[in-house]
């Protein structure tokens, strides 16, 4: 049976890292008779160009309609100035809470090709591999009221709000349960219990959850402490599961790690495994056409999408493989090129990605 | 004219360290005729032993008396089990926020003689010289409502609230400019403002002030890209100013990155100058009463107490001067000691400091 994928390249880099995943798609399509077929459209700012809103309701209904979503990168200076509640970043927000992708996964995986990319001594980093799992449609992200009041004196006063239901903090705990079975059985919930009543809530229920993985072991831990741990000794963790804020901070921080965040994909899941998939970075105006980008991140974020929403293990190890097979060879994009590396275009490094495979 | 000084020891290694930074002072005292004079009380677990509440009363009354406060640390494992109300912490968030100590300064600096101790390449951060300005008393920390409600379908919600006022972000925001007028006359200001309402009238008024303040440069950066920023080019920045979510999570990010986090001292001031002045470590209660702590972080902060609540310029020096001579010197405690150097008690650092001094 056709399985339909929707493609979103976005902006700035997008379209150019886009490209080359769709070579390397079409050629694991081919190869391992998937039944992909492909769908186009926008998001962000080319969504603002093209139908005045950063995401179309067509296109939310297509996104519903497909398999799953394949994302570049959206943003760029030139929708800077827009209200922000018609700018870019909101295309992606509201996909997120309108398909329910609750399920963030995030890997921080240092390629042992790469080990010199990072900004942290080797012995630290040397084989880092852990996943950060971010709720994804909760927390302060959405909750209202979120609005601005004049107060009696005159002056303003902005307030956001940071809500979670028991379900939501269940749903997303499983998740990381889930994947730390799959993976070394460490799990840490990290909150802010000792200032959050959300935070409370939060530890609560991820005990409660806890009682259904005993082969799991659970560790709490402050985000402060949390952000510290990463830059200390970062390979204490397996995974990580946290609220939506504090994930968009600590997997930031992690992808950072391992110095090559042009490598890392992410994946955002709802309760079926229906998602979407994008590279761990952003849009990169400043070298959008230039053949600068790396196409990797987007190559593997489409292989996490074989993997979590097609369960094609096949061919997704095959993509990770061909991936690596690329590094052995000595080919860089510049933001992982070091002396002695043969320094490639976004295209060659696609390209070499297709060969490999 | 006589200047009191109120001492709170603290939980954990809280005495201890408290205990050499008194001796510190009481040289000082002499040498500088400073007229000090000690005021003792408890704050924590120490004062829910005493008093049944992380902070008495009593002991704020002598802190609103008094001129400076200088503090150990608070918490342990002794008193996680109560309810949060009740917890050290509390005590800590109270005396924050009573006393109207909205400007928290978080230094995070790597002294050349503990390079090593960095778990970054030494190129990423030798010469690191960062100041973290941080919100202190409004925010998510104190918004109301924080509550938990039980939902129609019969699950529990929490929440918490996330606001800022014109007035509370204008005069953190001239904190943070004074500061880097201090310095190298560079400003970041860090905010989530593609995402929440409180950072979008956060950045307006930060714009704002910065109009009186045309020999400062400022930039503005996503809390996410932030923590990476700090692991990836920490020398970029000279003063980070941010709320207090935030500035809790990337201080702490900020002051691993130097590897001695029991070097780090931070000073917390109202709008007079008048302050608190503690180190940014915690209370440490597995190493407590071992002779194991660091005390340099105390001493430091009270030399920041020297320094801003004071203006006891020379004073503050000898102390900082001193405590560079004990490095110099080849003495390290526990957590800062690597091969070659000679590893010192508590104790004997604090003595070391004394005679340096
Ligand atoms: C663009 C922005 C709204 C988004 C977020 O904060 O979630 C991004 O930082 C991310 O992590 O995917
Ligand atoms: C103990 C805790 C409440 C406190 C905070 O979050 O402010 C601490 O982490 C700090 O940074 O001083």
């Amino acid at each position: 049976m056709a399985k339909s994928i929707l493609i979103l390249p976005g902006d700035g880099i997008g379209p150019e890292i886009m490209a080359e995943a769709i070579k390397v798609m079409r050629l694991a399509n081919d190869k391992y008779q998937l039944g992909f077929e492909l769908i186009f459209d926008e998001l962000g700012g080319a969504a603002i160009d093209k139908y005045g809103v950063p995401l179309a309701d067509e296109t939310l209904e297509r996104a519903r309609q497909a398999d799953a979503v394949l994302l570049g990168a959206v943003g760029g200076p030139k929708w800077d100035k827009l209200e922000r509640d018609i700018r870019p970043e909101r295309g992606l927000l509201k996909i997120r809470a309108q398909l329910g992708l609750f399920g963030n996964l995030r890997p921080a995986i240092l390629y042992p090709q790469l080990a010199d990319a990072s900004s942290l001594k080797p012995e630290i980093v040397s084989g880092l591999d852990i996943l950060i799992v971010r709720e994804l449609t909760g927390g302060i992200y959405f909750g209202k009221p979120r609005e601005t009041r004049v107060l009696e004196n005159g002056e303003r006063l902005s307030l956001d709000t940071l809500p979670y239901s028991e379900s939501e903090i269940r749903r997303i705990a499983k998740v990381g349960f889930d994947m730390a079975r799959l993976r070394n059985k460490k799990l840490c919930s990290v909150d802010k219990a000792n200032v959050l009543e959300s935070s409370q809530l939060w530890r609560e229920v991820v005990e409660q959850v806890a009682k259904d993985y005993p082969d799991v072991e659970l560790s709490h831990m402050y985000v402060d402490n949390a952000a510290m741990q990463l830059v200390r000794a970062p390979k204490q963790f397996d995974v990580i599961v946290t609220d939506n804020m504090f994930g968009d901070i600590l997997s930031d921080e992690a992808s950072m790690l391992t110095g090559s965040i042009g490598m890392l994909p992410s994946a955002s899941l709802d309760a079926n495994n229906k998602g979407m998939y994008e590279p761990c970075h952003g849009s990169a105006p400043d070298i959008a056409g230039k053949g600068l980008a790396n196409p990797l991140a987007t190559i593997l974020s489409m292989s996490m999408m074989l993997r979590y929403s097609f369960a094609q293990t096949a061919a997704a190890d095959a993509v990770e493989q061909a991936v690596s097979d690329v590094l052995d060879q000595g080919l860089r994009t510049g933001d992982i090129w070091s002396e002695g590396y043969s320094k490639v275009s976004t295209r060659e490094m696609g390209d070499a990605v297709v060969a490999a495979l």
